[in-house]
């Protein structure tokens, strides 16, 4: 006999979970309700924006994947050779983007794609982070005036937010040019830019001193020239921001920041007819580490934090604040990489960060029954021996597209088949009797109210379906 | 620069698919809207028999799947050594639930899974055969009385054909027990039953007299034996069949064939009151590959044969029949393989060969136009200088769930917006003109018709709600 692999399962921050390969877990029947109530919030919002879905396999040739994620290339997991090309497991959903689009030589499109992706990172499950994680992604991808798409991305997040109904958020906006230029006026070398990005990218999580320190130390920065950053980096605002440091007597000299500071101008303004500019940040300190963005960048941080885990050790850990659940920005020269001409295709887009989200929907509804089935009707019967009653009638039901079950047992009691309603949720029970059927009726029951109605056994389909569209619909 | 790996893109049968790696692809706008089509149909099925949804990860520990498919276990997609467990993608849907019912100590649930399955391979794209491909899986596991589940897997395989109006099909049913009992009153040797059981499977395929020559010549049975199974083999009927052979001299004696032929009765009998008697045989000649079916078996073969694809190269291929789109059986034993005391769960269940459905919706619909996207109003100007107003409008649109689009120009020609409709199949656009909006009010105009109609501004996302729910729902 096969021994199942018990010493890999572990139980996470919630009951509810069975991980059984570190990183990964199953979904079941209540986390996917929530998770399909999730995913029809995203996709209708993306549907009203006008975008068409694609698919992409779950693997790629691995040079595809080679060159595109920076020093987070290490997490990528490779398949074993067994003959033929070499693959890996996506990584995110970018880039098959991307080489979808050169492929195809598609220079216009649209388009939403919802999958799966794979990190080999250390999962941080109490903050819903796997190692298989699904993404949620809209991009725009073709050559349009400056900064509409960029403003109906952000108009997207917001909408999805607002809809999800987890609680106050504020997205933050920057642009690489704006980075890139204020480093150049404070006088980074050009060769260190990417690098003290990475640095500044932590300013969420670290203190000032802390970055400042990492950038002087590791970094080789002068003293002087962090502080100037740092001067920099403190800055939030809206469009008034981009006005004044459009002013800056340094900032103002930097092709590269005046034209990132016109468009963040321009971007504010169309915030505001989009009715969003209330939850919008200008934040000079967000620096996105993947090395693809080429213009504006944003990230979108829920306030609320989830209470951390009652681990059976103990641990005190604090509240973890969920922190980032949207992230996405410009990035008009990855498509040109996949085609061979170098030919681009300037697009921009935004990702969803759905685990995350997964996580809090999964703690609001910890202590809610939710329904894992839609069955409107059980068949059930008050005597024995009317299996073949029970059968015939549920077929009936589903041939007429009512979702009906009927309990697989010759003989069930009454009580176990409302006790099955209850459990589940179903809202009607038609008993079938004997008398009943030879006097050609069949009891309808409301199993909430217990109220009892009698249907003509030879139009009861036809009832059934209107009680259903009044009642329950 | 990065080059693109056209090397390994190759055009497939469809000019609307792209491979890349072989056998895998794209799925682009239009198929993902047929996708959507069918999928909608599978799971509107699944949940108007009461199913649940859960998912498992899309990688297994290897040891997981190991000793499970037999022969085909060669066809296992491994993931590289990169430390850690061993990890294999998953080969079809029903291992991972029997480890999740096993692992969760789960004995009652009627679930369905649709999901991506990954197998080495030699794919064949003109029969939708590819190395990744969907399985939409339906199965009851749980200890109830004798063919009720088994008899609505069937129910659910004959709704779903119907559905998706793919023309004629049968379903083929048979019983590993009586399959098990014909080899024994022939005379097969036990240690033979399986490979012989291959060899029968193969009778879709080949003639009578190959397969027989591969029984004699290749797994050494005599001549006598062979031919008694040819004559078992070549049986097909229904209810009427299993009582015959119930009456067998021989067959009757065997207790397996007994209580197969039994069973078949009774299913036969709930067949009749579900009404499904009319595409359902019973047919010795059945014999599904995988090892571990106990009971009933199934497999659905649509009628309807897909005309070979004008290859470049003028291959003279014959028509190639589809052949099976869905399959299935009961497997008694493949939860007990994960449970550490060996404690059995039932199930029955049937997996739609989703892919091939596909190829048959996208051969229908190739010469038709598929919407891709759902927007109802295009938001368009007549002059200049009105994007802030153009945002504005669709803005509101959006807030009152209205999906609607608007060109990212800030000046586009009216004829390139209607252009726009006409292709995407956008069937409103409100124009907006200077001297219309001085009057307080809109265009409204119906792509087809041209009609027309004047909105006042204040009123246009009512008015417009209204007009959508009326005529376009």
């Amino acid at each position: 006999m096969y021994e199942a692999p018990v010493s890999y399962a572990s139980s996470c921050f919630s009951c509810t979970k069975t991980v059984y390969y570190a990183g990964t877990r199953d979904y079941n029947p209540k986390q996917m309700a929530i998770r399909e109530k999730v995913f029809n919030i995203i996709i209708s919002c993306f549907k009203r924006h006008g975008a068409e879905t694609i698919d992409t396999p779950v693997f790629e040739l691995k040079e595809t994947l080679t060159g595109k994620y920076g020093e987070d290339s290490k997490l990528i997991y490779d398949l074993k050779d067994q003959g033929g090309e070499l693959l890996s497991l996506r990584y995110d959903l970018t880039v098959p983007f991307a080489r979808y689009l050169a492929m195809n030589k598609i220079t216009n499109i649209k388009r939403y794609h919802i999958a799966k992706v794979y990190r080999r990172d250390n999962p941080a499950m109490t903050r819903g982070r796997y190692r298989e994680f699904y993404q949620c992604d809209f991009d725009i991808a073709g050559q349009y005036d400056a900064m509409i798409p960029d403003a109906e991305c952000l108009k997207i997040v917001y909408e999805i937010l607002n809809e999800l109904d987890l609680g106050d958020f504020h997205i933050k906006v920057n642009d690489r040019r704006i980075l890139d230029g204020m480093f150049a006026v404070c006088g980074v070398p050009d060769e260190k830019f990417r690098t003290i990005c990475s640095t500044v990218d932590k300013l969420d999580k670290m203190a000032w001193e802390d970055v400042k320190k990492e950038m002087v130390n590791e970094k080789g920065l002068s003293e002087d020239v962090a502080n100037r950053i740092g001067e920099y980096v403190s800055m939030q605002g809206g469009q008034d921001l981009a006005e004044q440091l459009l002013q800056d007597p340094k900032l103002s000299q930097n092709k590269q920041a005046c034209a990132g500071l016109t468009d963040m101008k321009l971007l504010f303004s169309y915030l505001e007819l989009f009715q969003v500019t209330d939850k919008v940040v200008f934040d000079l300190s967000l620096a996105r580490g993947l090395d693809y963005y080429t213009g504006v960048i944003y990230e979108a941080i829920l306030s609320q934090t989830i209470p951390a885990p009652a681990e059976q050790n103990g641990a005190d850990e604090a509240a973890v604040s969920v922190g980032s659940v949207a992230g996405g920005g410009r990035y008009d020269g990855l498509v040109g990489m996949f085609d061979p001409k170098g030919r681009k295709v300037p697009c921009v887009g935004v990702s969803i960060g759905i685990e995350r989200i997964f996580s809090i929907m999964e703690q609001k509804t910890s202590s809610e029954k939710v329904r894992t089935t839609e069955t409107q009707v059980l068949v059930a019967s008050a005597q024995k021996n009317l299996l073949e009653e029970r059968l015939k009638l549920t077929s009936e039901l589903w041939n007429t597209g009512i979702k009906a079950e009927v309990l697989y047992k010759k003989n069930p009691k009454l009580l176990s088949q409302l006790q099955h309603c209850e459990e589940t949720g179903i809202p009607l029970v038609a008993i079938l009797g004997e008398q009943e059927l030879k006097d050609g009726v069949v009891k309808l029951r409301n199993v909430a109210s217990r109220e009892e109605v009698r249907l003509i056994v030879s139009q009861i389909v036809y009832n059934l379906s209107c009680i259903l569209t009044k009642h329950f619909d």
